[in-house]
């Protein structure tokens, strides 16, 4: 099983409640309409223990391989041309 | 649902090999003898998509909540001495 473990870092325009509105109303679904999308969650940072805080938001994907993944991300790109 | 999301940076010194055979007889009988600790893998990291390469391993944990887990660091710690 391959996962992406990904930061997000809000920019400091943006609120929470944006970003979480985005990411169910559209990133979600974009994400997990790729076929090689298993799963996608959203985690919030809630606290750090140790170092500094260096996301706001950590998302966990599975995928069935880099190379399709990539390859689903190409395609969409080249559809929203 | 609360997870812990850990870098793990391997010292110089330390193998992958090493590091993995540590972690299988040792560190994860321990973490999961943790009754708050629900789940918990070792990712490796093989690719990294944006910036720098930061960790060796990602672990993931799956907790009841950082209370609980917390606690049960300090009763291993306590056991330990």
């Amino acid at each position: 099983m391959t996962k992406i473990i990904v930061s997000y870092c809000l920019k400091p325009q943006v609120t929470k409640e944006e970003y979480e509105k985005y990411f169910r109303k559209e990133k979600y679904s974009l994400v997990t309409s790729f076929p090689s999308v298993k799963s996608f969650e959203l985690n919030k940072v809630v606290n750090v223990m140790e170092g500094e805080k260096t996301a706001d938001y950590m998302g966990i994907l599975e995928i069935e391989s880099l190379e399709a993944y990539q390859k689903d991300r190409e395609t969409e790109k080249f559809l929203a041309r």
